[in-house]
């Protein structure tokens, strides 16, 4: 049984906070909990904010070309780009919502680096072992609505293997990899809400041999050559 | 807080099987459980099997061709097609797999009408109101690594709109339309594995106002002239 718990009562967060210290104020962590962390939160303890009236659509089309390194279309003054990161998203990520009038959130630069610090202060502070998310809320091809995905990790697999696992009747399984990282992600956004208030959730009973050294960058960005829709 | 309970001892599903039945007999629901019920069993409960060889690789080409309407990219013997519902996947979601040697399942005819089937027939029975849930595991375009999403759905919101409601500083959320029944399907994924014959979950404590009637076909599904990734 998995659980999955809605953490409140964080607070406000600004640049320079350190998000380990204010869940450990508001939760009681056990070894092996998954924290999922909504990106907003990560963006604002690490000063990724800049100035942006919302409503300047050329500036706002600056901002975000300045996050990316490829536009791949542009529709209804949304732009379809792949960031630095490499990730293929609406906008490079970059956030009006749920952050100060006038200014923007930018992704973190390296979310799993983020998702290290965190895990790390936890270890530090408390001596658990976690397993960090940092989540983000993607659109996908051919299907509507968005869902939460991972945008970094650290400590728990972004994908599991079970290629040349065999399936209930003795078959050998033939590809079967699986983001869990997404899927622990998209769990979370389920007791999250957008306007919440809760940016953070611990999901508890998470197996434990996924628990490994592991970053979304390395397992779930795609390189454009094994990529058929580009 | 949101539980995900693996319901195993299911038992071998054949042509016929009434899964609500079945799904009664091994856990005690509760009034707003969403049940996560994977494609395989649906199938096999609905005689969606056809006979196949496995080692060869024109037939499995020939069924995988009669599921679709339209085939979008094709490399290394990996089809991506569009269904007759509408799902762009791999291999029109034929799986030999979890499967009698020398057969394939196809996706249930209608997805969304299976799900209905299984929540009228727990209703008829038990009284209890239910979600259903039938998942898939897809892979996406640009990530690496596969997740569970649904393909049908009953008594459950398949997206949630948030728009027009404000985020936590009270400024309009511009566009949130959530596709929860990706995300619960994805989370039930994290309590079944692919080999260890739990082809339900329960999902315990998810939001009532979700609970309507809804489809998977006329939500998700996004229509062509929508897409920007064809």
């Amino acid at each position: 049984m998995i659980s999955l718990l809605p953490v409140g009562g964080i607070g406000e967060v600004s640049p320079g906070d350190e998000l380990a210290d204010m869940v450990l104020r508001a939760v009681e962590l056990e070894d092996y909990d998954v924290l999922v962390v909504t990106q907003k939160v990560v963006s604002k303890a690490e000063g990724r904010l800049v100035p942006l009236d919302a409503d300047d659509p050329q500036a706002r089309r600056r901002v975000i070309l300045g996050e990316s390194v490829r536009v791949l279309r542009e529709r209804e003054g949304m732009l379809i780009t792949e960031t630095r990161h490499g990730f293929v998203c609406a906008n490079a990520g970059v956030d009006l919502s749920n952050v100060a009038a006038g200014s923007a959130a930018l992704l973190p630069v390296d979310p799993d680096r983020s998702a290290r610090h965190i895990r790390d202060a936890i270890l530090a502070r408390t001596g658990l072992h976690t397993g960090v998310i940092v989540s983000d809320t993607f659109g996908r091809t051919w299907r509507n609505g968005l869902t939460d995905v991972a945008i970094g990790c650290a400590g728990i697999a972004a994908v599991i293997d079970l290629r040349g696992t065999t399936d209930a009747g003795g078959r050998e399984l033939a590809v079967t990899q699986v983001c869990i990282a997404d899927e622990l992600a998209g769990a979370a956004e389920l007791v999250k809400g957008k306007a919440s208030g809760v940016p953070v959730v611990v999901v508890r009973g998470v197996d434990r041999s996924w628990f490994r050294e592991s970053s979304v960058r390395a397992e779930v960005v795609r390189h454009p050559s094994g990529d058929l829709f580009r």
